[in-house]
């Protein structure tokens, strides 16, 4: 038996947020639909922010109101706060996934929020939430390092996890947000936390930002760690590294896994087939790999051949 | 105490090779002095192949004359034949890297020999060598798959492995040439080949083809692999994958192993002065990723901040 590994696609969240243009719901919408089909786990298709901050966003309600959901599929939506967690509750979601940092500048920066603030703000969620079955997910954002303090100590981020458990959330995600987790960084912390979160699910959310997300995904592998947010074409990025790697791809990401014997549940040649769109969407090229270079299954005759050894 | 990992830059000689537009043989030499400044334990400088095949190695015996040597630095090149050993032996060479694929049709394509010509032909060489200090090191490619033939049987390596051995070479590198290795089979042929490498120098070169090359580095790691072939910026590639990501990325490499907690005796901040000029030198962008994001340890100001998580 293989062993399963739960991909979960960002790009139309986290991707989309930051390009300049807007993606029209269609275009989103059609996406979304393509990406159901492919085997993927979880695909994040929204975000509740306000259309003033995160412009990208502002057709979240249309977006959800127009795809066609397929079964077994868990259709995820971010949210900042209770506003956006009400206008989440309108639409058909099936998870909410709510957000604090592991520092308190990235917080400040991010949501104008101490996390104490943000933290008690989850609790007044969770009460408007009780009796509905929507699912509750809670993303610690730069729990590997901070952009502006720097290193941020594990105490910090496990007592958010607990928090966070104590809350009743039924998944954490631990988010290297700007790309400066390393693989033994990700060893350690994960394996503590991993015991943590034995009955919630646990989900790894790594950037390319420094070339080391497929090497985080292998570490978080050694701690056990079955779930990965990933986004198609690689896209994301960070507002202080222009031109560099986003998220890590999803389809290197199937890739990797599927090379490795791991059984994602996606099919790699229909993800292959959506990724390639991508970068029309967005009008501009993208980071993902095997895009570019084909499987590693993918055989080549001898006609095109440069010599010398490598 | 901190575990030592050894990198070879091997840019100027597999980035380099495949760079249409010549590169000045005084660009080469200024760079390589540049690096041999850095703490790099290897530099792989030139190939002598034949020019015609080969345009931008046409003036390794220049190069090897113009360099100045920095004492513990490993000036190596590489020879695909007995032909290109006598020339590197009328240069000042402290290492000859020669090479033959795991596969048959690679090295038929490579070096138009079936691999026991190959092994033939190395036997010539070390006699020419005998009495000789030169230190020779063995290359496999294709030792993790072929880009003809697919998946290459673990068993033709470790046969060029023990033949490499009785051959007296002093060191032997395991190359996933085209990209295809995946961390689980690279963990699992490492494992096997550190035992049977135990009294020479063991060296891992990978690309990122496919986006697993610091990935397979983590593998390899585990696998108690200690030295790696990289290229500065990324550069290098493959003929069948044109756009993709060539050789593992020095910087990328250096970042990641310092910030492991590894001692590469690298100054990172030097390598990624010299690494800022690959794209000027080339003329084309290059995939290494610190360069456009900064080091993990490299903080931000408040002031240039997008909102929202991830």
């Amino acid at each position: 038996m293989k062993q399963r590994i739960y991909i979960h696609d960002v790009a139309v969240r986290d991707g989309f947020q930051i390009e300049r243009e807007f993606i029209p719901t269609e275009t989103k919408v059609a996406l979304i639909d393509e990406l159901s089909k492919t085997g993927l786990a979880k695909i994040e298709v929204a975000s509740f922010v306000s259309a003033k901050a995160i412009p990208n966003m502002r057709d979240a309600e249309q977006v959800l109101s127009l795809i066609e959901r397929v079964p077994g599929v868990i259709y995820s939506v971010l949210a900042p706060n209770l506003r956006g967690v009400e206008r989440a509750m309108q639409c058909h979601v099936d998870e909410i996934n709510l957000f604090c940092s592991a520092s308190e500048s990235h917080n400040r920066a991010n949501v104008n929020r101490a996390v104490a603030q943000s933290l008690q703000g989850f609790g007044e969620i969770m009460q408007a939430l009780s009796g509905s079955d929507l699912k509750v997910n809670g993303n610690i954002s730069t729990a590997f390092g901070c952009p502006f303090e720097g290193a941020v100590a594990p105490g910090k981020v496990f007592a958010l996890v607990d928090q966070f458990l104590e809350l009743g959330f039924d998944g954490v995600t631990i988010a290297d947000t700007t790309g400066m987790a390393n693989p033994k960084q990700v060893r350690e912390l994960m394996t503590e936390i991993a015991k943590r979160c034995a009955e919630v699910e646990l989900t790894l959310h790594f950037h390319n930002t420094r070339g080391m997300g497929l090497a985080n995904v292998l570490a978080g592998l050694d701690a056990g760690v079955m779930r990965y947010d990933a986004a198609l074409g690689g896209l994301g990025g960070c507002p202080f590294a222009p031109g560099a790697s986003g998220n890590i791809c999803t389809e290197d990401l199937v890739h990797m896994l599927e090379s490795m014997g791991y059984d994602t549940g996606v099919n790699l040649d229909r993800l292959l087939k959506a990724a390639g769109k991508i970068s029309g969407i967005v009008g501009h090229d993208v980071p993902g790999q095997v895009l570019k270079a084909g499987k590693s299954t993918d055989l080549h005759t001898l006609d095109s051949v440069a010599s010398s050894a490598g």
